[in-house]
């Protein structure tokens, strides 16, 4: 999720300075930087586009991080670039025509890098990313909380059919507390919250309520409200029954990250850490926004480099095996890429996805692929049968995928093609 | 230099809980974390004992922070631990005995890297200490911004003769604007500043007012002061002749980074990436913590691993050369060593180091030895005729090293003699 509503219509193209015009290397420049150059969270011009280009880079420039560190020799990507992908044609689902780099540019992307059977046969920067990039995922963080609930649901720490707050206690009475762990899961909770990035014309919209209590923009003078993802998410209602269509709201995530939290005993940072940080041979250090009180921000704070969280992906692929060591149990691999009711996510009609589903924190497509999914382009794209792997950074203007789904999704489908 | 006033006494030992009793480990446990267990920015505890025995090993977590990333093969540091180090005895400076072990815990260390000719032989990880911790160095950082200033001296860049408003206009007119680079180097201007960590009865401080500037403390509802620290040490004006004798004042190195960053062409996190991190076979990321409009903090925001700052105090120790490479051209390393002027020292009446001497931004004892010195206990020990460098992370609850120096200055003269 993004914190702060762009007030901006709902198709990208045409109506922002491209990508090329909005190149963000002459921001942030001079001693000190001039303030019509400047990304800055006080002011929230690092949640405006073109400033967010800058922003999506350097997050911890911005806001608290705790540091997620990499540990032993750096795991092998091998490498066969073949750059006459950039040729590849695509039509998009507007139909419009253009090449796989000309896509690259529409989409705003940040970087990317695409594994075919392990081998990068892709890879791009733009703008100011490096390989040493520690670029926001935004909710592509959830797939990494939904993969460790599922390794906990795994090992018989956590019943996935029990109640929340059977496991927080805090939750009880909240609109969560009577959702079981595979409805917050799979995001079918009938959670009081709107993930609308839009604000309407008065007031404080629930997204930038929960950005206000968490620190990820600053608190309004006087605010009195919850301090923190967990006491944001126990302030929350319930406004329909659990177990309904998929709806996606962020704070479901909170919720789940509590319970993995207080079942894991330790923070999710620690738990990203041990679980794959620490023995996957990553090559940089990861980080997670925190909130005032060090809670971090498992809807959305997750940063890292493009090519760890290919490997991330990579190993999923690859049934959990990865580095030399089972970093995730097969049948954990297998209950993800299971995924979610199809039937419960017809009602969200999302674009390029209309038959897909969602289920532990991962979105579906109808063919089997599997996908970690942030605001503003962030991804992780795993096509299992085509043995692709496709990790994304991006700072799109516009916050929902739906605006970059209908080039990314034909996208993806033209380069696989190209491919296979 | 630490940002908010400890109200507490000149001397350490008998007025604190011990390091054994002030473990951090226990600190920000929880999820959420309860009250009495937080380390928080927005209310201060971090900067208060024993909270800052947590915070000063999780900056990151607490503060904006530019990520200055490692660069390819990790440089070799062999090791031949000597355990019966602890058992050294000394004497400090005010008649106690002790071991070398419990002078560790006496000055609150958080972790020690003793190397000899290039041989690590001494090393120890205190509370929430790893080798992965980028731990605050405080003013360690100015040793760093002095070396690349000589950097860009010996380079024909900076004439250390002239002015600072020579290079830095908005300096005119400022109480450091007719002070010479040399003179800034040495800390020896006339700036209207008190370097005071013991605020007084009323009013604030100058270090919380340059601490407010530059966010590393909250600041007052309807702030309306310098925004950031070029801007703070832009405000300050003089109160005596410029190129007397030494006085401690951290502005100074606001000023020489902006000139160092003005030649340099880019950020100071830049330059120390660019200088030191790209291409000494760093372990680990360092960071540098940013105020609200970007600047890095030169005067004490550099955070690190110990083994990194180890590496850092050897190349100096070998003349420049490390990882196969002249990092600092011998010149630089000798103008460094060559120090000040002892004459301009003596009036400060530094504790333990009476006839020292401080230069370019590092301290000197009479006996030749370097030290890059930070407040609680931070510090790299460079003695070139023992062939001996001492890395120390601390979290002492005085913030000023003479508190600490007493038992520091024995402690290590009673290690070199037993290694030499």
């Amino acid at each position: 999720m993004a914190a702060v509503s762009q007030h901006v219509p709902g198709h990208a193209h045409g109506a922002f300075a491209s990508a090329a015009d909005t190149d963000p290397a002459g921001l942030m420049q001079g001693a000190p930087v001039p303030a019509a150059r400047q990304v800055r969270w006080d002011d929230g011009s690092m949640w405006r586009f073109p400033q967010q280009r800058w922003a999506f880079s350097h997050m911890r420039a911005l806001v608290p991080t705790m540091n997620i560190p990499r540990e032993g020799a750096v795991s092998a990507l091998p490498a066969a670039l073949h750059d006459d992908l950039d040729d590849v044609h695509l039509t998009t689902l507007d139909g419009r025509t253009m090449t796989w780099r000309e896509s690259l540019a529409a989409t705003y992307t940040d970087a990317i890098l695409v594994l075919k059977d392990g081998v990068a046969v892709y890879e791009r920067w733009f703008g100011v990313t490096t390989p040493a990039t520690q670029h926001i995922l935004f909710s592509v963080t959830k797939s990494f909380v939904g993969t460790i609930a599922e390794l906990l649901i795994e090992e018989g720490r956590i019943d996935p059919d029990s109640k929340a707050s059977a496991y927080v206690a805090e939750l009880q009475g909240s609109g969560l507390g009577d959702a079981t762990v595979r409805q917050i899961l799979d995001m079918r909770t009938g959670l009081a919250f709107s993930e609308d990035y839009v604000a309407g014309q008065s007031g404080l919209s629930d997204v930038q309520r929960m950005s206000i209590a968490s620190a990820w923009i600053p608190r309004p003078a006087g605010y009195d409200g919850p301090d923190g993802h967990f006491a944001f998410v126990a302030s929350l209602g319930q406004n329909a029954t659990h177990g309904g269509d998929f709806v996606y709201r962020t704070p479901n995530t909170s919720a789940l990250q509590w319970i993995v939290e207080r079942v894991g005993g330790a923070p999710l940072a620690a738990q990203i850490h041990a679980r794959f940080w620490s023995g996957m041979g990553m090559e940089r250090d990861a980080a997670l926004a925190v909130d005032r009180q060090g809670t971090g921000f498992g809807g959305g704070g997750l940063m890292a480099g493009l090519r760890d969280i290919a490997r991330f992906g990579e190993m999923l692929r690859r049934g959990g095996h990865w580095n030399g060591e089972q970093i995730v149990p097969a049948a954990v691999v297998e209950r993800l890429f299971a995924g979610g009711d199809p039937a419960a996510f017809v009602a969200c009609q999302y674009t390029g996805n209309l038959d897909g589903n969602y289920g532990s924190q991962w979105w579906h497509r109808a063919g089997g692929q599997m996908m970690a999914m942030g605001v503003h382009g962030q991804g992780i794209y795993i096509d299992r049968a085509a043995g692709v792997v496709i990790a994304r950074l991006g700072s799109h203007p516009v916050a929902s995928n739906r605006g970059n789904a209908a080039v990314t999704m034909p996208a993806y489908d033209a380069l696989v093609s190209a491919l296979v």
